[in-house]
């Protein structure tokens, strides 16, 4: 079975770290909407999945099934190619930790788009000047000191131990996406976090990995997705 | 085995989804944080948890599993209680709205708190306003249209059918909720969500439900929780 995914052509997004997933599992998939008439076979989808249509993508068809939800997906996929524990406490525990990951990256998300999704960054800049002072103060150490101690707990390991989770690929598109959107604030906060540093490190290693980054199928950042670089954010 | 619910013990929050979906099962609970020395306890177990410690609360003590994520607790008791489908399609499916009501909860704790959860409200009022309007004028409609729109095909059924699920117990708390946060906006809504309404009237008309609401084990809503009431956002 080959899979197909569903997300925006134009940004990593949400898609990204169900893209990554499937890139280190090595399955087979088509990127949906970037492909010719794609978006318009996304718009489609959405209004014809009877029964279960997707609020939003990224949404995953999987023979029949249409999966939405970025850490629901991640969930289906992770037992499935090795990416997760079989075990329910395992899978449950690797669960919990992406759900955590999606509230992060609904705040950064929120850092340029404090007073919500339906109006322009222009429209909002002194909020979002406020509301990433914030999350860099209290929030990205909150998170990123969470993950961090989990991984020193690990001595070393990823995330959850020995084997690599999809947490460990998420953790890398956090790290990297920091570093593209803050990339002053990012390079005097991360010698707090040794660990995850090295992780991201490890992840860009593997061999799958390192192919797809070097890829066209790896969009590059950009303003339109999650992780912005605006200069006056970042002072 | 008794379930160990931990929460803050002054709101209902992200605590009260699950608290619903113990309720309507029947199943046996302690409320930890709500008992004398209960607090002190919640903070020791997010120490003290041995390699999975939870980001936040809630978290669900179930035997030796501590389950973390709200979204990720339902999960767990969902398919054990018949709260949601034994298959994995349907199981995905239940999770997959519970996490867009996931979302929808973050949406609105931020009409309150558009600069993070790091500054107080008296903090972020002019902020709070914007984001407030335009919530009402875009992510209302779509969230609670798209849910309305799923109750609509099932033709007078729960969300996903004939059986019902811890979503519509979500839904339930919503419905709830938004009407407590804005009266007045939320009366001029809600003819546009009949199905919704009527949904919330026979969740609150369940047997264990009812007897829950009418217990002091549900808090009042307040405005230290989600669903906060300030007349100056209701305009």
């Amino acid at each position: 079975m080959r899979y197909e995914l569903y997300y925006w052509p134009n940004i990593q997004g949400r898609g990204e770290y169900v893209r990554l997933a499937l890139e280190e599992a090595g399955v087979g998939y088509a990127d949906v909407a970037r492909s010719s008439q794609g978006l318009a076979r996304m718009t489609r989808m959405m209004e014809a999945v009877k029964g279960t249509p997707p609020f939003a993508p990224p949404f995953l068809k999987a023979g029949k099934l249409v999966i939405g939800q970025t850490a629901n997906i991640l969930l289906y996929l992770g037992s499935r190619h090795g990416l997760a524990p079989k075990a329910e406490a395992g899978r449950l525990w690797v669960h919990q930790l992406q759900l955590t990951i999606a509230d992060l990256v609904l705040e950064i998300h929120d850092t340029h788009h404090p007073l919500g999704p339906s109006l322009y960054y222009e429209e909002q800049k002194p909020a979002a000047r406020k509301r990433t002072d914030a999350f860099w103060k209290a929030r990205v150490p909150k998170y990123l000191g969470y993950f961090e101690a989990l991984l020193a707990a690990q001595g070393g390991g990823w995330i959850t131990g020995r084997r690599l989770t999809y947490v460990d690929l998420s953790l890398f598109q956090i790290v990297d996406g920091l570093r593209y959107a803050f990339p002053k604030r990012m390079k005097g906060f991360e010698r707090k976090t040794p660990g995850l540093v090295e992780l991201r490190d490890r992840v860009a290693a593997r061999p799958n990995i390192k192919a797809y980054l070097a890829s066209d199928r790896r969009i590059a950042f950009n303003e339109e997705g999650i992780f912005r670089c605006y200069r006056e954010l970042d002072a």
